[in-house]
C-alpha cells in the first residue's frame, strides 16, 4: 500500500466549448471533486474551463501540471476534430503522439475489424507510455501520461471508469467534514464565525453558506480537517455560539 | 448606444470552496456564459474556479483582468469571515477597500439602523470608486472596478441582478448557434465533419457531443457563428452529409 502523505492535492481541466457556452451544463466538477476527496484524500484546489484549441489546452496542461499533484482533464477524447486533448498532452510534455498498442487492441476487438474506422482508431492515439484507465461503458480508454488524469466529458462514461485510476494515485489523509444547518443569517453570527475560524486557522477550514429552505433563510456552517478532534473542538464552539444566541437548528 | 465591437470576451472566475469542494453543485457558470452571449454577443473563453484564498483571488484577478475584455467574479460578497473578493481586487489593482457611500445608504436603509450590524456593513466596502450593480432580492449590490465585475454567489439573487451590469458593458456581435441532433454515432461522421470545419475554420465553430436519447446513441452537431449566413452554409453542407449516410435527423 502506498504511504497516505498530508498535502496530496488537484486540479480539473475541463476542455470544451459547450461548457464554455452554457449549452451543457456542468456535472464533472462536483463528482470528480467529491470522488477525490472521500475515497482518495486529494483535495481539489482550481478548476479550469477552456475551450477545444490546442494552444490553450498546451499551456495549461503546462502549467497546472507543475503546480499540482494531480491533473484531472475531462473532455476532447472521443473521434471528431474537435477531440484533441490527447495531442495536446502529448505536445505539452513533448512526448510522441502515437498508437497505444493495448488501446489499440481493445477498441478493435470492442467495434471489429470492419467497423474499425479512422475515427475510432483515433481514439488508440495517446502520448508515449500513457497508462490505460479502462473504460468499461464504452471501450475507449482514459489515459494517464505522468501526473496528468484524461477522462471523456461524458458524465455517464467518465463516472463508470473513475475507479480504474485509483491505483495510480497517491492518497492523502482523509478530509472529514462536518455542516451545521442553521435559522440565522449570515451577518447575525458573522463576527463570531470569525473569531473561530481564526482560532483553528491552521487546522480546520469553516464556510458559511446561505440557504432557503422550508420557506425559511438560514446558514449552512461547513468544517472541513483532515483531525476529526479539531473538528469536534470546532463543532463545540459553534453550538455554544448558537446556544447564546437562541438560533434554532434545521434537523434534516 | 455603444458601438457594437467583434471581438469582445470574457472570463468567468467562481471564489468559493463549497464549489471546489463539490458541496455545491455550480449553477451559474451556465447562465452567466448563456446571458452574456445571447444578451451581449459576449464570449466566455475561460471559467476559473478557486478558494477563498486572497493571495490567490489577487493573482487570478491579476492575470484574467489583463486577457480579457471583461471578469465576472461570483461568490465572497457576504458578511463573513471568508467573503473576501471586495478587499482582494482591491488589492490587485491596489485601491483603497473602503466603504461606498450609496452602497452603504441602500444597506442601511434595507436593514435599519438598529439592525445594521459590522457584518452588514462589511458588505459596503468596496474597492475605491467601484461602480454598483443594483440588487433587487437582497439589498446588497455587487459591483464593478475597472474591468471586473462582483457578484454574490447565491443563483437566484445574482440571477436577479445581471440585468442591472448591462450598461457597463461593450456589446460584441451577437453570436447565433444552430443545432443538429441525429442518430448516429461520432465515428461514422467524424472525417467529413472535420473537413466542413476545415473549409470554415475562420467564421464557424462546430462541436459535436454524443447524446443518449430515446433508448437510442446519437450526436448533436452545434455551429456557432456571428454570421447567420455562413452558418447557413454549413448547415447545407450538412444536411447534404445526413442525407449521404442515410442518417436519421430526431426532430424535438
Amino acid at each position: 500500500m502506498k504511504k497516505k502523505i498530508k498535502n496530496v492535492n488537484a486540479s480539473i481541466l475541463i476542455i470544451g466549448n459547450e461548457i464554455l457556452s452554457g449549452r451543457t451544463q456542468d456535472k464533472n466538477i462536483a463528482f470528480i471533486s467529491k470522488w477525490l476527496n472521500s475515497k482518495c484524500g486529494i483535495s481539489v484546489k482550481e478548476i479550469r474551463i477552456i475551450p477545444d484549441v490546442e494552444k490553450i489546452i498546451v499551456e495549461n496542461i503546462k502549467q497546472l501540471s507543475k503546480r499540482f499533484s494531480y491533473v484531472f482533464t475531462t473532455g476532447g477524447i472521443g473521434p471528431t476534430h474537435d477531440d484533441i486533448t490527447a495531442k495536446s498532452i502529448s505536445k505539452a510534455f513533448n512526448l510522441q503522439y502515437e498508437y497505444h498498442k493495448e488501446a489499440y487492441k481493445i477498441l478493435e476487438n470492442y467495434y471489429g475489424k470492419k467497423k474499425f474506422n479512422d475515427g475510432r482508431k483515433k481514439m488508440a492515439k495517446m502520448p508515449r507510455n500513457a497508462k490505460l484507465i479502462y473504460n468499461p461503458s464504452s471501450a475507449a480508454p482514459g489515459f494517464m501520461t505522468k501526473n496528468v488524469l484524461s477522462f471523456p466529458g461524458v458524465p455517464s462514461i467518465l463516472n463508470s471508469m473513475i475507479e480504474n485510476c485509483k491505483k495510480y494515485l497517491v492518497k492523502g489523509l482523509k478530509i472529514h467534514s462536518q455542516t451545521l444547518n442553521i435559522f440565522t443569517v449570515e451577518s447575525n453570527i458573522s463576527k463570531q464565525l470569525g473569531n473561530i475560524q481564526k482560532k483553528f486557522i491552521k487546522t480546520v477550514e469553516i464556510g458559511s453558506y446561505p440557504f432557503f429552505r422550508l420557506g425559511k433563510i438560514g446558514v449552512s456552517i461547513v468544517s472541513r480537517s483532515t483531525s476529526k478532534n479539531k473538528l469536534n473542538q470546532v463543532k463545540k464552539e459553534l453550538l455554544r455560539l448558537i446556544k447564546d444566541k437562541n438560533i434554532k437548528i434545521l434537523k434534516i
